[in-house]
């Protein structure tokens, strides 16, 4: 199963999504059309404007407000990807350096700043207030979400339950966003809005773990980053609060959790690659997808439920 | 003429613009509260908010969705400055600290854009779509302006157009969406519309040089940061501009102009301070005061408009 199967019922929509997102590289003076370039033409999945497009087709498929709502969605995820990467100071994104490192932060945090009002304003020519009322939630749940995260000091004991809150507010939020905006522009009742709103959540909490886990397990040239870059940066992710929890006193892990670059990080990646901990977080990625799954069979069947049932399969099942 | 006097007409609902703004800082966690509590309990002049409101008292005054517009206005207003503060690493806004300094750039990128987010949400709020397209529109126009200014050369000949290209967007344009909206949202005519909107800009424009003035010629204590602060930076404003024009030859200025923190720097602020260029400057801003004052005398004739008479006098002899 690839990706391109899965999005062939909304093929040609997202096709126009990548028009909208070239014709906005299309700037009024230079410096702004290449950061725009740099961060919109960049071969992403698009998982999340196919999420909307997909969302869209279960009863009054509207291709014109769909497709501005799907390229919306995809500039604030570039736009807080850029501001992520300022905060997290990461050099290196999908294989290039990132626009911080590239132009420098200043560079970088304006264009985060106008990638979000270009989305901000996508949104609002759908005309749909139900939209964009949930378009300025979604900013304000990721952005305080994040904030939330600098403040932490760590508690053994809920380091679970703050990573589920954490990738709640920095993933799962926009997924759901993906997915229940595409409801909403396509006129579906309540009840459907609600269910494919909850696949969306689930199918962004089962992406954010497996993410995590490739960061330990992947191959360096299709993560197009280090491997072991969140421990390296002093970021507890799930296979480490797993690990933390499983081997409380390993003395190595010690030595690594929650400090930058530390001495025996390199040590530490592969002691939990090699441990149980993968296999434990896969599980619990396949069960948010379950959930996701068991959501959107309450919908009506067609080819688009089939494609959000095999994304869910993919997500899991991915390598990059 | 005081403020006090100048915003009579709309007091009563400028105190709820302050309520919401209040309401805002019960915010769920700590970090984030503090934050906001930082930075929107200033005792600032809510000159932008009070626009608002005042351009609303032409037609149908609506207190309900024009107190919503108007807080939106001042969080947007806030989320610029402390993003600006980053980029220029600004220690010091209003006699305090500025929150990229207190809590590091990472916190302040973070409450910017949660600032933006929840400025989105109020504006939905109001329901009224061209009232938010006006908005993302000029988060668009400050952000592309910060940005086009960070690619800039020295180029003689163009900087005075180049200056009010930039105070354009990065004053004029929320000033003018500040009138503007309070215009829409009460039903105003087109006419009316333009009218209020060319009044803002102007407004602006002014608003915008006589702080540049105040920059050279204030009193720290008023202005809450040392005199001199953008020639230090090495930030071109106009009255350094219009020096550079009328002695190209000035030896201590080229030492000065375009670099950070130059040694001479406090004399070169002194020889224009004491120059004919700061009057120059008041003179070319009571000339777009002038120009608002002609538009807002197109509208009907009340105690707003005598208030938006008042409001552009009062910028031009302001002290802080």
């Amino acid at each position: 199963m690839n990706l391109s199967d899965i999005y062939k019922p909304i093929q040609k929509d997202l096709k126009k999504v990548e028009q909208i997102l070239e014709a906005i590289t299309d700037a009024e003076f230079s410096l702004l059309a290449q950061l725009l370039a740099y961060t919109l033409k960049t071969g992403g999945k698009r998982v999340r404007p196919a999420l909307t497009l997909l969302s869209g087709k279960f009863y009054v498929y509207d291709p014109r407000l769909l497709v501005l709502m799907a390229a919306a969605i995809e500039l604030l995820h570039t736009a807080t990807l850029v501001h992520d990467d300022i905060v997290d100071n990461s050099p290196v994104r999908r294989g290039k350096p990132t626009v911080s490192r590239a132009w420098g932060q200043n560079s970088a945090l304006l264009l985060g700043d106008y990638l979000f009002a270009k989305a901000g304003s996508l949104v609002a020519s759908t005309g749909n207030l139900r939209a964009i009322k949930l378009f300025s939630q979604t900013l304000m749940t990721i952005s305080a979400g994040e904030l939330k995260q600098t403040g932490v000091t760590f508690d053994t004991a809920k380091l679970r339950d703050y990573y589920f809150a954490w990738i709640g507010a920095k993933t799962a939020c926009l997924f759901s966003t993906s997915t229940e905006s595409g409801a909403i522009l396509s006129q579906a009742p309540e009840e459907a809005i609600q269910a494919i709103r909850e696949y969306g959540h689930n199918l962004g909490m089962a992406f954010q773990i497996v993410d995590d886990v490739l960061d330990f397990v992947g191959e360096e040239d299709e993560l197009g980053k280090p491997v072991g870059s969140d421990l390296r940066e002093g970021t507890m992710t799930l296979p480490t609060i797993l690990f933390a929890e499983s081997y409380p006193k390993d003395e190595l892990m010690k030595n690594v959790i929650g400090k930058k670059d530390a001495e025996d990080v390199s040590q530490a990646v592969e002691k939990i690659r090699d441990s149980r901990v993968i296999d434990d977080c896969l599980t619990l990625a396949s069960e948010f997808c379950f959930k996701a799954r068991r959501a959107v069979e309450q919908l009506p069947d067609n080819s688009a439920r089939k494609s959000l049932i095999d994304l869910a399969d993919y997500i899991v099942e991915r390598r990059k």
